[in-house]
């Protein structure tokens, strides 16, 4: 083999493996529900996982065994929250306080957007949000440590 | 071995492998909809199946890729409605229409009634409801043969 | 010039005229809008006209003056219903009618579908939806008519 | 001519050329929303911007390439909100904290109130609010910005 056949058959290969993050699908949703659910389980929280797509539509959510009925609603809110307004939830939390900037927002979209941690944008090598990551089950610092660690599995998947 | 300690190896055994259907656990659930999925990919459909509990609640929603946005709504309001009204949408569908005994159910609960093919409750083998299968992408023919799929896959797990 | 270098400028230009259709842009939809608007103008319709991205988000929605305030949720949902069912709300009408396959899609979706005609889908030529189209404010059929007039106004475009 | 003649001529000049302010008209929408835009653009806002009538009902709705999808709802509700209010939703803010006089107001018109800076009443030489500007995608002090850029652009049309 010449270093041309080399360089193309290392092309195919990698590609083949390589997750395709132009658009969220249900197998790579499945992925990232997956990593947080892991995780939720080894850190002892019963957890609600909602991945929605660049419209803010689920394409995934699982409920755990145990997991509260409401998180349901916060998870898949939160989920479309963070795609709505291109940030995570708990940056939206100190702007919707009573007071600040945006309080009110929480009033505005129909009961759709969720101002406590819990929720990340999925943001692509190119600067594009494909998706959106909503966790809800426990408190609010476990479910903004298991938002922000699917957000991390995502980025560092190959 | 005598009989009596070889009696109680084989309960163990089966009690180990056999499924339990006395709740809708996510485990369960994933079986459901993993079947449905892959019956809907064999005919062509692309589908959002959704399992409830016994309570109505989605413990798993899952989109399949190109899925209609409007399925996702229909597929978990399925999945609502069989569990209660306690029989399959398809079976509520003659009784919903005008004139019928039960029409007007389709405005009394929030939007959250489907009447038309697609949802099933899952009866255990003590008769009891332990949740709900909404199916929504194809014809409505072709929902009600995934979503009686998806109950007949359950009563047939082991 | 050689063959290859006039082949390369032509490319550039054509490229630098035709409309991209890959996405919905704004430009794109107060095009699609301003031929709508016009036709509607000619025929003396007071209309409103809704142009929607392929998450059924509005990206434009424009009121003749005196058209009916009723109008304006029409539109909006309509451009909604024919992305998130991928079909003209004129087709899903039947469908959606007492005893028929789809009776029932009205109430399901809180209460954004719309089942009359007036709404189609914007179908790129790699046969994407890219958004949708909503127009009411005359009759059925002038709405129906209106629709399908900036459907193949959007399909024309260079 | 005579001087009645010269007069006469004039003021026929002035009024083919003056805007009509008395009622909100589409025409008068996109003049207002355009310079909005304009001035968004230049800032490096991506905006949706909404301009309603006398009623609260919109006129006319714009999302700019890449506005955040939660912007449409709350441009719309807070041109809804200074009609309804008649005040711009800055001037409203303090009002609806927690223990001021209106607090509250944001939880009884079905979501529709907007209490954070972008949403300007739009007031004729009559002092008639004819109809109501609302901006939404930068941050409140953006927001409140363009639509006092948007209101004062509105006063000073000839």
């Amino acid at each position: 083999m010449n270093q041309s056949e080399i360089k193309r058959i290392v092309q195919d290969t990698v590609s083949k493996y390589k997750t395709d993050k132009s658009v969220m699908t249900l197998s790579l949703a499945e992925k990232i529900a997956g990593a947080v659910l892991a995780e939720a389980e080894r850190i002892g929280v019963k957890a609600v996982v909602c991945v929605s797509d660049a419209g803010g539509h689920p394409r995934l959510v699982k409920s755990m065994d145990d997991a509260y009925i409401a998180s349901y609603d916060v998870a898949v809110n939160k989920a479309f929250t963070v795609v709505a307004l291109k940030m995570s939830t708990i940056a939206l939390k100190p702007l919707a306080q009573p007071g600040e900037s945006l309080y009110g927002i929480q009033f505005t979209n129909g009961g759709r957007i969720v101002i406590f941690g819990g929720g990340d944008p999925l943001v692509n090598a190119d600067g594009k949000i494909i998706g959106g990551l909503g966790v809800s089950g426990g408190s609010e610092e476990q479910d903004t440590a298991l938002s922000a660690f699917g957000k991390a599995y995502f980025e560092g998947l190959f």
